[in-house]
């Protein structure tokens, strides 16, 4: 278990964020409850309600955070209470007024968490007419991408725990049994295994392996199956997320065993392409080269990765068009895979964190084609 | 079970909203994933995440529905898939552009839903900057609030499902265990009487109780302690939430004893006042009024109630200024309470549906202070 995150832990990330405003033109950062505001402070709510809470970061002033009323003591017994300065409003007062009184400028541009609710951002350009906004990931997309030493340990405690589940998964049996139950064995693993939270547990059999957002459904597997599996969850607040793929019985038709060549090749070779300084877009243009020129291009209809921190997806993102650079310290999944409509996928994907020369992969259970009962 | 609903249903319930637009002064809906859309056309996406999925609804036009390409083949196995016209993006498009086609007019006035991300909503006031916004719960409040039949069936099923396990959490042992360990109780009945999900599952013993947000903690539970039991989640898509206090032991203070009586007074007075054409207000005040004779005004520290459907929290708001008017078929919760820092609390709460009459409790265990070993 890795040591638990401090009040100065919490600090030292406010004053970075804070310091972040002035070069990326921000007046301030409005962060309502999610991964940005459990990254910043240590506190997570529990439940994300219409009744807004907000951190407001800006530059000179102390960190605040406004909350309903009943929430106050939750907020107060957070790791990070100490060094928050704390506004409530009770139930059947407008929230919004009092917001806008925490933020320097009633015409500044804030940074605001992508996932606050338009109710609220409404709200707030109610009574804020002259103030604008950006989506924090756009705004400042590297707030969370660049892990610390300690949250580096989090993300592989949970690869480690998500190998050991593909470890238990192989055990299990395929052949009769439905896609769901296969699910619910992964997702009882990730558990066991010291998971809080379960996000997915794809068991793609078959043709529905060839939907890369398929989850598992009630398809019965049968033997000569190709089965892809992506799961993943958090444990001790970071994230996991392996995808493997395997087949049912080990008469692996010619036409699998190609297919999944190619995408062990492509997930290989992205993975080699990881150091400090290329290119978001680069990764996935080395992924996709090596399946377009074995001539799956068309079959690979999604983006090489995303990060991976206190989400299962947040910035960095794999894709066309990202240009931003890789940093030390970045955490993102590497996962190319080839579709085939109607007949079978193979997908491969690991969490690779960038070092001060390279990659290196956060789980790392053979990449080979699992062969399952 | 409750039957199926069909595509019929929710073909009726998109033509209602669409319908709505014209009073409301709308030119159209934006419904991103989350309560809305599920309840317009049964889709829930696996994940909501930072790619974006819409349902566009507009007098004159149909249904459209914008997804990530990824994700069609789930929205095309929906319920309602076919009255919808779909439009995909792949990644590394923009999508909002293509969001922007499907409305109406360019400087026209939308109602949002309310969870819709800021990322997403500020990604369409770049494109369409003539265009301005509300949301949902504002524009149109009553849009979910009066439930159908069908409705009704499946939130007096999830009510039932709840009274059953608070049943069983009279019978297990409470003295001398931790509060996770009672809630892990509550929990694992809810799934056994059929929840899919569990939303809340409070445990508040002792001055916990007396924080009326306060979940579980690790706090063990004393003979003589009073506990604030607080549960619900998702049964068929539809909520439960159940409120009800119990004590440790059948040796109960008088201030106990005197406290809850006057919160089961305002709970059955405040039940009694409901009728068509009540104001969602003057609930409120029947309640409140009812605790402040007793003396204990100021530690009714909440609102008196909340709208329930496809969310355990909708609106309608039993909230001082809400002026909206009951309506048959509405449901909410009636929940008032009274919190003595650093002592104890004391909340009932169930959920009542408005009848052509007066009201209809969906959930019926006895409100007396339960007897707990």
């Amino acid at each position: 278990m890795a040591r638990p995150f401090t009040a100065d832990d919490f600090a030292a990330r406010m004053r970075r964020a804070t310091s972040a405003c002035t070069g990326a033109g921000l007046s301030g950062l409005i962060i309502t409850p999610g991964p940005d505001l459990f990254h910043l402070t240590g506190y997570r709510p529990v439940a994300i309600t219409e009744r807004i809470t907000a951190l407001v970061l800006a530059p000179g002033r102390d960190p605040a955070v406004l909350m309903p009323t009943l929430e106050r003591p939750d907020v107060e017994r957070s790791p990070a209470a100490g060094r928050l300065t704390l506004t409530d409003w009770p139930d059947g007062t407008d929230p919004y007024p009092l917001l806008a009184s925490l933020l320097p400028d009633p015409a500044g541009r804030y940074g605001i968490a992508d996932t606050t609710w338009a109710l609220h951002l409404l709200g707030l350009e109610e009574v804020l007419a002259q103030s604008t906004y950006a989506p924090l990931t756009r705004a400042l997309p590297m707030l969370r991408a660049v892990k610390d030493e300690a949250e580096l340990a989090r993300l592989a405690a949970a690869g480690e725990a998500a190998d050991r589940a593909y470890g238990d998964i192989l055990q299990v049996p395929f052949a009769g049994r439905l896609e769901t139950e296969v699910a619910a064995d992964l997702a009882a693993s990730l558990k066991r295994h010291g998971h809080s939270q379960v996000d997915f547990t794809v068991v793609g059999s078959g043709p529905n392996g060839a939907n890369p957002h398929h989850e598992a459904g009630d398809r019965r597997i049968e033997p000569g199956d190709t089965v892809v599996l992506d799961f993943g969850g958090l444990l001790d607040g970071y994230g996991s997320d392996t995808t493997r793929t395997v087949h049912v019985g080990a008469d692996v038709p010619i036409e699998v065993r190609k297919v999944h060549e190619v995408v062990r090749l492509a997930q290989q070779t992205a993975f080699e392409a990881v150091r400090p300084g290329v290119t978001c877009q680069e990764i996935d243009r080395v992924a996709r080269r090596v399946i377009t020129e074995a001539g799956y291009g068309e079959y690979f209809i999604h983006r090489t990765g995303h990060g991976i921190g206190t989400t299962t997806h947040e910035p960095p993102y794999l894709v066309e068009g990202e240009t931003q650079e890789l940093v030390p310290g970045m955490c993102f999944s590497i996962e190319p895979g080839v579709y085939l409509p109607g007949r079978f996928g193979v997908r491969i994907e690991d969490i690779v964190t960038v070092t001060a020369t390279g990659g290196r992969r956060l789980n790392n259970t053979p990449h080979e084609l699992g062969i399952v009962g």
